[in-house]
């Protein structure tokens, strides 16, 4: 959760009437991104969601972010779609912030996914990976390989602190990671963070794919990788190959995976488990005590990684 | 803000079924009320707030509130109005907590009231006095004078931290406002918290009213004088005198005051002031480091209760 910045409401009718959406009836801080502060704001012709961008996303990133999401809904992706003012803009200021206005999605994110929401993820991503394949702008990935050594440096001694000999082993398994890190397999626009939290679901259906504030270039495969992490581990941490089947027949249905995505599938998820093993560890550490946002535990992406690194192969997957 | 609790979907979508407000289309926590976990549920047929009671709140005083907007909405006040399932009840239990849903009000509260605000919070608080007077339940005052000393007794040498001396002082000035504490002025049902975030406004004029989660049976005109303190005052705590006496000439447009109860406003005031020092006293001194909400400094409680105690007379609120 998360809502940072107040806005002043003369501010905000002011801003809302460079849009052609109607009077402001409502606006009221939302619990939702962490990143970022969000509202909901009612106008008489419905609701909008209006985002102030804090000082973690960094500015030059978002005419990709807010040009991604207008490419995607443009080819059918349901995503939020940035508003433009009756001048043209989608990128404002507000209370000091950079601000943009996108459409309301309906849906709720599902708090216990089941194999059938995993099918309709993995056919949702490969769609967007589709859709993606015509965005001209291009942005690296910030939390890519390179980074996951810099924040294992930068957590230091911290990390054994979390679990004794992790320091080490973390930068072990890095090493091997990185070794055998594939640089050949199909690239393209990739969402990064698909959690269940990003993914609404009406009536049992997809209804939408939220939050693209980690969308970059990178691996596709590794967009499933990150998919696998985030929707097939049950709470105790089994993992549910049901569901990781189901997911990954969802995606191929729709943009089949060439052989070499699938052999690299356990090194891809090995890398996605590392990197919110990272960030997660980053910000244990590093998340003042008097924060907002309460830091998420790294452990259980400890637990997720060592499940990866012992898999046979791609047949763990359930691939077939 | 405040959301504690995380509402499981398909609980959600079981809990909504029993009213007649159509299919649920999101829900949404915001940052609103800070005892309570709030969020915006969008049905088909439009939002409304639900609200889960957080254990800050009593269950068995969740009848009187819940009755208190209905009886108030029942007689033009632009309250909240409690929604019934269609088996007709109003308080029922979601995700192991007491939970309402209530109509959605329009409106923005006011980040810097005017004096027009002021007068149409005077003349909307002397409507609801009205409103609720053939309200049949009762609830005492649980923030009234006795718990000042419990507060200040259970802030302990902590109140000498946040200013040296202040716990004698506090003591002191407690002892002389209960020793000339009216007991004969006009009770009925006050809101007793109607501060600037508890009122919407909407094209300058107000619109709603709302939490009422503080209401209880006290004298009437103690609830002006918590409207000095929440209204009158500027961001350096300079008394705006203009705004006091629209505040007070709204109040009485609608309610005429008595003689008694203008010459009681300096000690209702100072009472007021020092509810909420006490109240913010003691979260400042109780609230766990890493809690979601950031407690509100008391000092500038500190200020009001001096200005209070300073003044002439009621000529000094602008009474004429």
């Amino acid at each position: 959760m998360a809502v940072y910045t107040e806005i002043d409401d003369d501010a905000l009718i002011d801003f809302i009437a460079g849009y052609d959406i109607g009077e402001v009836l409502s606006c009221k801080g939302i619990a939702e991104g962490i990143e970022n502060s969000n509202f909901i704001v009612t106008t008489t012709t419905g609701p909008y969601i209006l985002t102030l961008y804090e000082k973690r996303v960094r500015i030059e990133d978002l005419p990709f972010f807010l040009g991604l999401m207008d490419h995607a809904a443009a080819h059918g992706i349901p995503c939020p779609v940035p508003l433009r003012t009756t001048a043209g803009e989608t990128l404002r200021e507000l209370a000091d912030r950079p601000a943009a206005v996108v459409s309301f999605l309906a849906g709720m994110w599902p708090r216990r996914p089941t194999a059938e929401h995993c099918r309709e993820v993995g056919e949702a991503l490969a769609r967007f990976h589709l859709a993606a394949d015509g965005f001209q702008m291009r942005r690296e990935n910030a939390l890519g390989p390179t980074a996951w050594r810099e924040l294992i440096e930068a957590s230091g001694d911290g990390a054994d602190e979390v679990k004794p000999g992790l320091a080490a082993s973390l930068s072990g398994t890095l090493d091997s990671l990185l070794a055998d890190w594939p640089d050949e397999l199909p690239t393209g626009v990739i969402h990064a963070d698909l959690f269940p939290d990003n993914v609404f679901f009406r009536s049992e259906h997809l209804s939408g794919l939220i939050d693209f504030y980690f969308a970059c270039n990178d691996i596709l495969a590794y967009d499933i990788a990150v998919c696998l992490n985030a929707w097939c581990f049950e709470p105790d941490l089994s993992f549910n190959v049901t569901k990781a089947r189901r997911l990954l027949r969802g995606y191929q249905g729709v943009r089949p995976l060439a052989r070499a995505e699938i052999e690299a599938m356990p090194l891809l998820a090995q890398g996605a488990a590392m990197r919110f093993l990272v960030t997660r560890l980053y910000d244990w550490l590093h998340t003042p005590e008097d924060a907002f946002v309460t830091p998420k535990d790294p452990v259980e992406y400890i637990k997720r990684l060592e499940f990866h690194q012992g898999v046979r192969g791609p047949e763990s997957y359930g691939i077939d």
